[in-house]
């Protein structure tokens, strides 16, 4: 084992550190974000951090920088206030990791990458036909991070659209059977198997296998 | 496939809704947070929300609820500044789940669930032994969530201690030699297997497989 301390790291080149510290927070969700500028011209960005952040109300969020590819986007979700999650699978990994190439904002990633957008009925951003697990998202508030000038775009769930096959009977949506993948670091990419959900931890007692009443 | 639009997904009872909502995000990273109260009592909580928030300065950041179960966690990290993120291994996940159970203040959930404490020099919070992967934080700020009462706990990276040989020559720590659970929903867990990293993304072409100079 090695311990690396604040000031070796901070001494390290600027892209390797990019790399080691992008890989410590453990496996990431691998979300494409679809949305459109107010002419409908539509954009997707592949982002790594989206974050449940409550059920009631539902709200998830994720990070963005404001100064590098998924600017458009960002300025398509303050202009139409409105955007999708899409999950990545792992057949899609090629596609999803190209959008996030600095294409020109009058370029179509959808186009250019091989993925098609749909719309949702009342919902000016386009979601992935591709991807089993899509989400509109209206957005509530951007949150500045004045320690390196990202920003927290936090939104409510207008829609989910989802397999029925893959829901549990106590409501868990079980995405181990819709191939998704997860990310480490800037571009390391994963296959998922279920090992199993464990019961509600009590104190009294270690965790067990989880017991439903019907699985699908 | 099924879309559940925001009134329908209010109107579901609230476990059901969190499960399903909780399962939306896609994998989440697996981590126990070590922190200490300032007479020393050391305790542990699950969480599946960490989040890069840059690499220079290097910032993680993670969710908390104020007024459940990581209070204990949080009144820590408040009052020592320092906490520590120790990644959650699939041999380690019943004693992580475990840890989520509402142990009385004065319990330490290390020597409940089974896992050991270790200590840094001159850093208050306790690292996992059993955690290939630990981390060193001091808290930067605190930032409230207007919409649900959750709060961002960002921090600053003190020192990673890592396995020296899952580090590849560009500075990509390669957490899938490292048996790394990834979580979904509330209590779904899986093992991860890689299937390799892509070329950095350029407009002009599909990405291809990674090829490093030397892996290890």
């Amino acid at each position: 084992m090695t311990v690396i301390k604040r000031t070796e790291l901070e001494a390290l080149p600027s892209r390797y550190r990019a790399q080691f510290v992008n890989s410590l927070s453990g496996y990431k969700s691998a979300n494409l974000v679809g949305s459109a500028n107010p002419q409908g011209q539509p954009n997707l960005a592949l982002v790594s951090s989206v974050v449940h952040l409550g059920a009631d109300p539902a709200l998830l969020a994720h990070v963005t920088r404001p100064h590098t590819v998924p600017r458009h986007t960002l300025e398509n979700i303050e202009a139409t206030r409105v955007y999708t999650y899409n999950a990545v699978t792992c057949q899609m990994v090629p596609q999803a990791h190209h959008s996030a190439a600095k294409f020109a904002r009058e370029v179509s990633e959808f186009e250019n990458v091989g993925l098609t957008p749909e719309y949702h009925p009342n919902f000016a951003a386009p979601a992935v036909v591709e991807s089993p697990l899509s989400i509109g998202m209206e957005l509530l508030e951007l949150v500045p991070i004045k320690h390196n000038g990202t920003l927290l775009v936090i939104g409510q769930i207008c829609w989910v659209k989802y397999p029925q096959a893959a829901l549990h009977s106590d409501g868990h949506l079980d995405i181990s059977k819709l191939d998704l993948t997860a990310i480490s670091g800037l571009d390391h990419y994963h296959s998922i198997a279920s090992v199993g959900r464990l019961s509600y931890p009590e104190v009294e007692h270690p965790p067990t296998p989880l017991k439903l009443d019907k699985l699908p």
